[in-house]
């Protein structure tokens, strides 16, 4: 019996909390087939057409339809051609037209046509979520105000209310977050403030250094010293100049390469030969300097702070241990030397569209690892298929009543006294075990000669085999036509925001992401801590706020200013990007809700009884309270 | 000597008049540029580092690079692995990740660069226009006040400008242009009315029909007829009847073709087999009424005008064309016949989304081809070098030195009593005429397995020529590249389009285009020939504006309505779709021009002498007016 059943496991594996990238791109698939199928229906069409049209040039109609279908792959291209071109030379116009119409305009049409849904769809996903926020807050917003104060929510209210929305977050952090929202300076936040609650309630706080670098507190002589690191690495001629180092580097190992390419195993040779090693650990001290100087200079906070340091920093680590390898002759580590050629990729930085794609390129990072997960999982439905039915069905010399015989191919032929081996070696693509399977559908979805593989397993299987890879090609080309809206999405995203804000992303303000600072004085911590006591909490929760008092007296001033941080995520950008439209959607949104809630919150404050009761005690210890809506 | 110049030939044929289009491509290509080199050289670096790394797969540096270029494209790509393949099987891990960073990542991300420059482009050059317009306009108003009327522009002077501005422009034109911009009835132009100017003055005027149908001056009884016929072929039923008979002729040929599947040559068969004739006959001749009725029912003029009912009518007169050729054997012509499932196209109108991705097709349809020309302008440059280095180079049974020789081969072999003669066939890839250079050179655009060509050129000359192969795949790939931005831009702007807009562009209000109605009375039409008279114009000019008078003593009314009509234009598309910032580019520009422009235009207007003069008498013969400025 056949077990394909196994084939549908990875949908219990997609069902697990870590999996939820792989969901969301799954949910983004389905979304985008609608239109696709509709396109993909009038590539058919057309193919069909052709097919009827092109009949003289192969022997059947299926044949006339399974070469136009691989042709639209390319994949067989000037061979399928050959024979009618030989006989006659207008028979190319046949292919080139078929070729222009399908392959450069309609498959042009589908990226078009996946590109523009996927945008619509992570508009309109931002778009609901917003207006969702927005109507919690406003829910919420009516909940809390009271009828002594039917303007506003206290800090008594809110805090309930944090207690319940964030039972880990400490007593000084609620007092933050709501001195943060609280811009008009009255005694109680207004719906306008409330409104920014989203945006306020990740941060992270933490009191503000009171100087500017890491070395403030140290003694004269050292700060000194310290000062002029910090300035010389900041400079533009320490960075020139280490640009020009690295450059020199690189023309070194390409003239160095030339000059000792003689044949196969001589990388090793390459690199351990006298001239490039000393060369070499020339360049990586240089480097190492840097990088103790800069980490001196700005403090190992700032310093790895930056996804750029980040980069330098590992590739100088991989670089030493590449030449500790080198020094103790361990081969099977010598792929780190050549990761020494990867410093070259910091001569990039000079540039700011290249800081543009590469920050893109690390930003994408997460997404295409899960995007590449999502096709692992497509991969391993179709191995399980795969495996199921082909496994052991290619081998050396099979497939000879196929036209693909000479791929299969593993025979000796003598010439003369010398014996040579004449592989098609096309044999290894086979699906007989896990492995050489995803090997298989890698090469299938490269698409290059995947009907080699098809034609073999077809000519061993019945021709209904076919259906398997033509289904593989088309689901691998909705998945990769998705990767390419998606990182089209996403560059074209990035450079129009940088265009709007005339600023490139990358900026050092930028780069600390989101921040808000909040000045709290000595009166207001010790108020705020008595009508904590009131409320009845317990001591613990109190000792975050008795920190900031203590902190207050260390430091000897009469207020301290703290600073909430968090990233800045892709809804940022995009509440940027969108400015206009939000408004208009805002607006929008009013006109339908507001009118219901001011009646229902009429409603409420006119009900009989006292102010509605701040929230009840909740049990910090209970794992079931709510963690948070993200 | 080598005579290489002749690859500059085409230098000349585009600096000529009808080439503007091509040399607007041109210039987006060379626009395109710097980004594409950008992304070029960090794909290049990736492949140098990678060549390095890979190099004990291949035997030299320069096979390693050769190979991995050639893999970027994956026209060698399971073979280029396999023979590493079949000794380690770990060894595809470098060729996937390769493939994954190079095609899969950075490929995308030129595509990501090129469509963006492409989008900045034509908005930077939409916006420049635009404020180059309104520029012009507050210029010209300020030379056409006058200091009686310092606040507008009155049709005396306007007609100046308009001789100067058109010269074959009537006199009527003139006037109703004047009304069409005159909205707020003032007896002048303010400077709001004047900024329409460029939007009215390529307006087509005439006078409105004052019936609804073509049929309405008919006596009665035929105008009730065709009144049915009207509302028959308008009608939902009617359309959807059409569809239906479209889908059976459809399932009715895809049927008839499987059942006569009966191998080579038997397409006239098929397609004379008297089932088939009859059921095409019968198809045809419903087709035919369809056509009739429709033409009847909506008049030939409002039939034409929509480009699906002329999509029809094409077809349906090639299918009776081709069951003409069919009656009376013509073979030559049998084509046509299969033009005739061009009619199931009919079916995609049903859903809007093929509504809109085919007017697209029909709208790109110009920029295509002018696409299309660039790209035979470059195939004509590098025919020519090719035809001058690697003519009559390959021939059958060359190239034995170089590992793409079976391509290359004709032998016959002898198997028993049978001789079967083995060909390559790619011998016929050659660059010997300009005819067979252009085929080998599209096959070098659709990339699969263009390095056959190239390991064959390059082993009977020198390896130099992969210089020449290399360039020309990275020229193609700009082109190409540009396609795709091109195609995906116009798709996503429709569609965008049509969303902010929320209607689709081919309801039948916008295919009528730009549309201004003018009301003229009597009185006015009279003191405007007054006028007219007054300022000297030749009677000739004069007579357009009697002719508005003749035309009101026919119709007996008192003042008649003109329409001005022109095609939506991508412009109109980009006003509307940019609408917002569009007042933002205004509101930036007046900041910067007004304070000079309104000083210049008080110093004007304190300068003695009289009013500033109407334009002088044009010379209205003469051929070295200008014809107007776009």
């Amino acid at each position: 019996h056949v077990r394909v059943t196994r084939a549908l496991r990875p949908i219990f594996l997609v069902d697990c909390r870590y999996c939820g990238a792989v969901r969301r791109n799954l949910r983004q698939i389905f979304q985008s087939l609608p239109p696709f199928i509709d396109i993909l229906l009038l590539l058919l069409f057309f193919m069909v057409i052709f097919a009827i049209l092109g009949k003289n040039y192969f022997n059947t109609l299926e044949n006339s339809l399974v070469s136009l279908f691989v042709l639209l792959t390319t994949a067989n291209f000037p061979d399928v051609m050959m024979p009618a071109y030989s006989k006659n030379r207008w028979s190319c116009v046949f292919f080139i037209v078929y070729l222009s119409i399908e392959l450069y305009f309609i498959m042009n049409l589908l990226l078009a046509v996946v590109f523009d849904t996927f945008n619509d769809v992570e508009k309109m996903k931002f778009k609901s979520l917003l207006l969702h926020k927005r109507s919690a807050i406003d829910h919420a917003f009516q909940l809390l105000v009271s009828r002594q104060r039917p303007m506003g929510v206290s800090l008594k209210q809110f805090d309930g209310l944090m207690r319940f929305y964030r039972p880990r977050m400490s007593a000084r952090d609620r007092f933050l977050t709501y001195k943060a929202l609280n811009t008009s300076g009255a005694p109680m936040l207004s719906l306008q403030d409330f409104y920014k609650f989203y945006e306020v309630t990740g941060l992270k706080w933490k009191a503000r250094r009171s100087g500017e670098h890491w070395f403030d507190d140290l003694p004269h002589t050292t700060f000194l010293i310290f000062k002029g690191i910090n300035l010389l690495v900041k400079s533009k001629a320490f960075q020139y100049a280490m640009y020009v180092v690295v450059a020199i580097n690189g023309v070194w190992i390409l003239v160095e390469t030339y000059r000792l390419n003689k044949g196969v195993q001589n990388l090793i040779y390459l690199f351990t030969s006298t001239s490039t090693n000393s060369a070499s650990v020339l360049s990586l001290s240089v480097y190492g300097v840097e990088v103790l100087l800069k980490i001196s200079g700005l403090g190992p906070m700032a310093y790895f702070s930056s996804g750029w340091n980040l980069f330098d920093f590992s590739v100088t680590v991989f670089a030493f241990l590449g030449l500790i390898a080198l020094a103790f002759n361990m081969e099977p580590f010598y792929f780190i030397v050549v990761l020494r050629t990867l410093q070259l990729l910091r001569l990039f930085k000079i540039k700011l569209r290249y800081r543009n794609v590469l920050d893109t390129m690390f930003e994408l990072f997460p997404r295409m690892a899960s995007l590449g997960l999502t096709l692992i999982i497509f991969y391993y439905s179709f191995a399980i298929v795969g495996m199921e039915f082909f496994a052991d069905v290619v081998y050396p010399n099979c497939c000879n009543t196929s036209t693909v015989a000479d791929s299969y191919r593993q025979i000796n032929i003598t010439f003369g006294n010398k014996t040579v081996l004449e592989e098609g070696y096309y044999y290894l693509n086979n699906f007989n075990n896990i492995l050489s399977s995803f090997v298989t559908l890698f090469e299938l979805t490269v698409v290059n000669n995947w009907y080699i593989t098809m034609e073999g397993v077809t000519s061993m299987t019945s021709h209904w085999s076919r259906l398997y890879f033509m289904t593989f090609y088309i689901v691998t080309m909705v998945v990769m036509t998705i990767i390419v809206a998606f990182i089209l999405d996403a560059f074209v995203f990035r450079m129009n925001y940088s265009r709007k804000n005339r600023e490139p992303l990358d900026n050092p303000e930028d780069e600390n992401g989101i921040v808000f600072e909040v000045e709290v004085s000595r009166d207001e911590a010790l108020a705020t801590l008595e009508l904590y006591k009131q409320t009845c909490l317990g001591l613990s929760s109190l000792s975050s706020l008795q920190g900031v008092l203590q902190a207050m007296d260390r430091s000897g001033h009469s207020s301290l200013v703290y600073q909430g941080r968090r990233s800045r995520t892709k809804s940022d950008l995009s509440m940027k990007m969108y400015e206009e439209e939000i408004q208009e959607w805002y607006a929008e949104y009013s006109r339908e809700n507001l009118p219901q809630l001011d009646q229902s919150l009429a409603r409420e404050l006119d009900s009989p009884g006292s102010e509605p009761s701040p929230f009840p005690e909740p049990q910090l210890n209970s794992q079931t309270g709510p963690h948070g809506i993200n």
